[in-house]
């Protein structure tokens, strides 16, 4: 998969977190039934259908603080997948994430999200939220 | 990638880390230059001489407590990738741990892992620690 293809999914994933668009969400997730999703301290939530409500209710959550994105590095996995290794940083504290897409007819979907609390995160630099035009 | 095949790789991993078994370790993370590692709260390491200096220093550490895993689900990614999501514990704390293998000529190797603490884990079945026979 190419780089800057996976990069551009990966975007589309933030934007869709900064902005609270379920819908948006619910479309780079991949139609597979074994997607898995692991939130910060949550225990792993298996499956398209307990994935997206989680998700809907992140979004829903008027106090959710917005999300922005630092990417560490993107890689090719075999010939129909890549990974993105993410810092995002919500409300002051840092997470690192990593994002696993797979190929789908329409462009890489999300298969695999993990974030985890990041207690000693490097300098990142200053960066706009996505959405928002420097 | 047979899910078997990933199982092995994946509990290879965990024999290794629960042995403290560097030269294993370092057998079983791929060859390229770009893998990752995230290890609890720890920012991204990236490329293979930094991740493997962290499993250096954290095998090499006579107070590193004892890891045992159970794996939540596995996924294919593509033909050539697949992941493992996993419980670890290691003295009564749980974490979430994503691990991506792609496939190499001798088999499949680690190129990213993550874990991050599970602050609501589920209730795990009893299990002994990898490399004990029960």
């Amino acid at each position: 998969m190419h780089r800057d293809e996976v990069l551009f999914a990966n975007e589309a994933f933030y934007l869709a977190f900064a902005n609270a668009d379920y819908q948006a969400m619910a479309g780079i997730w991949s139609g597979r039934g074994d997607v898995v999703c692991a939130h910060p301290g949550w225990p792993v939530l298996q499956g398209r259908d307990e994935v997206l409500a989680s998700w809907r209710r992140i979004l829903g959550n008027p106090d959710q603080p917005r999300v922005s994105v630092h990417v560490a590095g993107a890689q090719p996995l075999g010939d129909g997948a890549a990974l993105v290794v993410c810092y995002e940083t919500m409300a002051g504290t840092v997470m690192v994430a990593t994002n696993v897409f797979e190929r789908e007819p329409e462009g890489p979907r999300l298969v695999c999200h993990q974030a985890g609390l990041c207690s000693e995160p490097p300098e990142l630099p200053p960066r706009p939220p996505p959405g928002y035009d420097a």
